[in-house]
């Protein structure tokens, strides 16, 4: 495919919502809603032959009286109306539709997809859906979907099969303050499918890493899924949530998306084969995606864990074991300048206990020498509350050493742990706000850096 | 052991501080200022030669010099002052010693441990520590701890043998809303073991779930270890997570604690056969200790997924199979019965798609006839933000069956994961509070689930 064709769906200036409604609590008042609300910068034209306006937009009768080009079209209408909508739109000269309307091949009618799709082909329109709840894009500033509104830009793109999981998840990011680039809904995957959108992703400069929440392919799909999730997997990391593992979670998922599910094993094996990350569940990708959204690559394989405590110290260094993350004895000359920062009971070796005395100084100093010393590429910063040392102002010294370093030229991946209450809570959203990925637990730190790590493998950035 | 021994060490009558501080930030501040502020019921005497008063509290110059029965002193002075303290405790009649001070074993003084658990013992006292936290326990609304001081109470037992970790989870289990019976920092064990405690929470009708950190015992404990536990599983839950589980972490553990870590694998097998559940991690040890703290146990094998997101369901479908959850297929009359709650293009199959319509109403619906039908022995309710279905609202009438079931003598886990922004976690809290354990994704749910229906099979609840 040649990716421009996905431009319009992405970057429309001109959008038009058929079935806009002027009743808060419909699917066509909520889009509209959506697209003013969160600051759409092109041109918005409710179509809904009742209204003649709809939150102080004017509205026009059918797509074909709006007067100007139209890009995209949303549609959200019956089914049954949908086919005349969609002759209109091509008439009118739409690039692309975003069929929200469900009630097609998902409850067994397809036949009407099928014509959908003909007639927009015939037009030379594409068509993302049906049965989704749509699309959005925060560079641009759209947000084309029913789903929340205020998502947080970002550098993760998310394409999601399941529309109500897809939803549920954006209000998530929100909450745990993820940023986004992109959400997309797949449904039912009438023409444009998740290859086409990651293909198209794989290009964009917004996007850094891309995950996708997938339950199953189209019969036939399987050997292309693999050649073009290849190529986008040389261009940026792509993780993914593949349900259905199980014997049942399999029969579920295709009686749920009709699609076929498929032996497992196939799956995680041309996974493997492909560099997509393969996350056991969404927390477990989300984790992951925001490392890589932030995060340069590891150059190479020796990873360091400081921590204030022993016993967080031990759970990360058989973390590191589960997620091949390989930690480094360090030498002597590097041991000697731990040792610096550390009171005599403290260890230098390698997790580098700084013991509960470390106040954010000898963090920042620990922290520094193993910024500074070619022979670490990656750092595990672990954090239990204690009352000598702050957590938000341990968050700064690591901001702070991370910035100095890179003044200097100097970029290594650092994770973060933090355990304790409130305080603690939101010194790691601020650590997080400021491009360092910080966890509840040390295994999900380290979970994160050994994702890192595979794909910097994948890629040849670190030789195995 | 005679459980009742420790009983001065959970329900002291009075306690003193020695090394009581006038000082904000010392130590033996805290620690007074935790037993005031938390409001511990007994007598709080605190120790020091060169105070008159510490918070609004008459200071006496020894232990000796009060005027009233000890039963249990907390003591936070230098260690070469330690014994002459014991003594004087010893002398004064005092039951139990909390030693915090650090500086014994942990550092190679072994000499100096020996001879203060010695002396102690030549008095008929008992030590906890040293090189501790302290102890809490909410029953008798004592803050014996310098760690945070408002413990939300419940029933979850939390022993630790790391210091730092402990701490900083107390401040954690306060952010998650996790109720807790008591707190107890082992420190060196150089009297009271991990087993000792155990056996007497296992006795204790506060605490329903006992969870510990370990990261090693003793050399030549391991099979006294067995029988203990074995007992105490027979009585209540025990959920460990042992850390040291790689080779390099039991070696990181070993120089932290001094204790032997051993091999992993026969921890692993030796834990499987007295009945322990091992958690991977604090956040699963948790997850699970919640269920356990809030639910009856399964009284059979037969799980039903409740749900409005197919996405959800698969997912949940597929953490059934990895945490040997059994999903029943329902017969006939339950599935006409499910059929009843769903718009046509609903499942009544098992995960139950009541789909994205659902309201609360088809929640409560389809959550009663699982909660009646004989055949069902517990429910997993999964739950993706729409805007049809309010979640507080959901979570309400969830908690509205459960009530009216156990009025008729049903009374079944239910486990809940829901999925969105801010309002679903408002509402999962309420669940929690309301006695209904509530997980953000699907997974951790049955994984909980999964621990609660092990412990059952163990107690031979569940025939296997």
């Amino acid at each position: 495919m040649n990716p421009r064709e996905l431009e319009p769906l992405f970057k429309p200036r001109s959008i038009a919502v058929i079935g806009a409604s002027t009743k808060p609590g419909k699917i066509g008042h909520a889009i509209v809603k959506n697209l003013i609300e969160y600051g759409f910068k092109g041109k918005i034209y409710p179509v809904n032959p009742k209204a003649k306006e709809i939150l102080g937009l004017k509205a026009y009768p059918s797509v074909k009286d709006i007067p100007d080009e139209v890009d995209m079209a949303v549609i959200s209408i019956p089914a049954e109306k949908v086919l005349n909508a969609v002759k209109e739109c091509g008439e009118k000269g739409v690039k692309v539709l975003v069929v929200i309307t469900a009630g097609f091949s998902e409850v067994g009618n397809e036949e009407l997809e099928e014509k959908l799709v003909k007639t927009a082909h015939e037009y030379g329109m594409r068509v993302l859906g049906p049965n989704i709840f749509g699309i959005a894009y925060t560079p641009h500033k759209m947000n084309a979907t029913f789903g929340p509104k205020d998502i947080l830009p970002g550098g993760i793109a998310f394409i999601t099969q399941s529309g109500a999981l897809g939803i549920a998840l954006m209000g998530w990011t929100i909450l745990e303050e993820i940023g986004l680039s992109a959400v997309v809904s797949m449904g039912n995957m009438a023409d444009i499918d998740v290859m086409e959108v990651s293909e198209y992703l794989a290009e964009d400069p917004n996007t850094k890493v891309i995950t996708i929440y997938l339950e199953g392919l189209k019969p036939g799909t399987g050997r292309k899924f693999l050649e073009v999730m290849r190529k986008v997997s040389e261009k940026k990391p792509v993780i993914v949530v593949k349900s259905g593992r199980s014997e049942r979670g399999a029969a579920a998922a295709a009686s749920h998306t009709g699609s076929l599910a498929g032996a497992d094993k196939v799956y995680d094996a041309a996974m493997k084969q492909t560099g997509i990350l393969r996350a056991l569940n969404i927390e477990e990708m989300f984790d992951w995606a925001r490392a890589f959204a932030l995060l340069p690559l590891p150059r190479g394989e020796n990873a360091v864990i400081i921590t204030n405590g022993g016993g967080a110290g031990v759970m990360a260094t058989d973390a590191a074991a589960d997620y091949g993350v390989n930690l480094m004895d360090p030498p002597e000359d590097l041991k000697e300048k731990f040792r610096k920062h550390m009171p005599w009971f403290g260890s230098p070796k390698n997790p580098v206990d700084l013991t509960g005395m470390a106040t954010p100084k000898e963090y920042y100093g620990a922290i520094k020498e193993a910024l500074y010393d070619e022979r670490v590429h990656s750092i595990i910063v672990l954090y239990c509350r204690t009352a000598v040392c702050d957590p938000m102002e341990l968050a700064n010294v690591i901001i702070k050493a991370r910035d100095e370093a890179r003044r200097d030229g100097i970029e290594k991946p650092i994770v973060v742990s933090m355990i304790g209450g409130e305080d603690v809570y939101e010194a790691m959203k601020h650590l997080n706000r400021n491009g360092i990925p910080s966890y509840p637990i040390p295994e999900r730190a380290v979970s994160a850096l050994g994702a890192l790590l595979r794909y910097a493998r994948y890629k040849g950035v670190v030789k195995q």
